[in-house]
């Protein structure tokens, strides 16, 4: 099973680069190459896949564009550290109704993010909840300090959902919240300190075990943050009518 | 609103082309380019960005590896179907124990599908029924033509997916659907009917409205398909033991 190649649909009617970028990553995974692994230089590929050194070259500006490799002037190509993840994966970046974005986001949001947390608060470890913890006081820190704290505050989120043990979720949280943070209710104070004291409250029942507290303090949290967001969002609905 | 960028962060470390590829995503979200529209010609963007034809053309290659921008060969180059949404978008090819993340997408999957499907439910449209209809007479179809129904079983939850009126959702879905399809209990002939009655139920719960019924018709769906990949996970398990 670990062998199985998993999407390797290499279809007759893609251009070249494409299919040798396709083997590239064939390469990678049946020879379970790690992220800060070594690709074979580009003398290698060009025997092993039986195409140029032009086409290799595209083939792999092509890995680089979606995060799979990195190429490191005068060291050669590496595996990226999280091959494959990308920054907009869905596109968000393109919805022409940004307000319904984040509306739509927020929903989904509020129906996984409480889930996640009772999760956590059933399978954390005690290397988890010392991971969190770090994570919490980080946020608390930017917030006392004036800082930006959304990029930590991200991290807190993707701490409680390293805590479930489930490898997907944390992976799809940080898309999430970085769109809906984007419009940021960032310099609202009274929220700034809700989010202390909602993230104590999660730090708390996770490390007690307590799923229906972590599941509450979770939703609670939720709700604070789609308020603010929502006065931010019809502050700037009032300014396009006006 | 409608007007501010949503995450234009032109970091100063960017190699060049990168630069220019966020300058060209930037100019499409501002001109409200839809999938389908033209490019400006490499000539004009050269002077709109003040770069080199050489730049402007690994631009837009990093572009099209994202799937931003479609090269029609003579026709000039356009905004994609769904621009920068990607087949794996979170690497999942790239995981090293198949088995634990097949394991964690289905319940991932059984904790929002059974959601989705309520709010089908409450929120579907005639025109919604309609369609959801087709797409569940076009799965039958599949199963009892014999052919691979898979494809076709995706879009009927993407369609599903559609009658909720959120937006991420139907995006979100066929990440997690294909990946978990990927190691198929396909064969399975039982599976097969049992899709088609699963379908049904869902399909008559939404039209009738009827939210209970949707997220239990959908819960138990999961479950007999929770239960057959399971069949298929042991018994590869058992051989890679042996």
């Amino acid at each position: 099973m670990h062998e199985q190649k998993f999407e390797n649909i290499i279809n007759d009617q893609m251009p070249l680069t494409e299919k040798v970028a396709e083997q590239i990553t064939q390469h990678i995974v049946s020879n379970k190459l790690s992220s800060g692994e070594k690709l074979p230089n580009e003398f290698e590929l060009c025997s092993m896949l039986n195409v140029g050194r032009g086409t290799i070259r595209e083939a792999v500006k092509i890995l680089v564009a979606r995060n799979i490799l990195d190429i490191q002037r005068g060291r050669g190509t590496f595996i990226s550290k999280n091959p494959g993840e990308i920054k907009d994966p869905f596109g968000f970046v393109f919805y022409k109704d940004k307000v319904q974005l984040v509306y739509d986001l927020l929903e989904l949001r509020t129906e996984i993010e409480p889930w996640i947390a009772s999760l956590a608060a059933e399978r954390s470890t005690e290397e988890d909840i010392k991971s969190l913890e770090d994570n919490c006081q980080l946020v608390e820190d930017e917030i006392l300090s004036g800082n930006n704290h959304l990029p930590a505050d991200v991290d807190f989120h993707v701490s409680i959902a390293n805590c479930t043990h489930n490898s997907v979720v944390p992976r799809l949280i940080p898309v999430i919240a970085r769109a809906i943070n984007a419009f940021g209710a960032v310099t609202n104070n009274s929220l700034r300190s809700e989010t202390i004291i909602g993230h104590r409250d999660m730090l708390k029942a996770i490390k007690n075990h307590d799923v229906e507290a972590a599941r509450k303090a979770m939703l609670e949290h939720m709700e604070i943050n789609r308020r603010a967001i929502e006065v931010v969002l019809r502050k700037s609905q009032n300014e396009n009518e006006s």
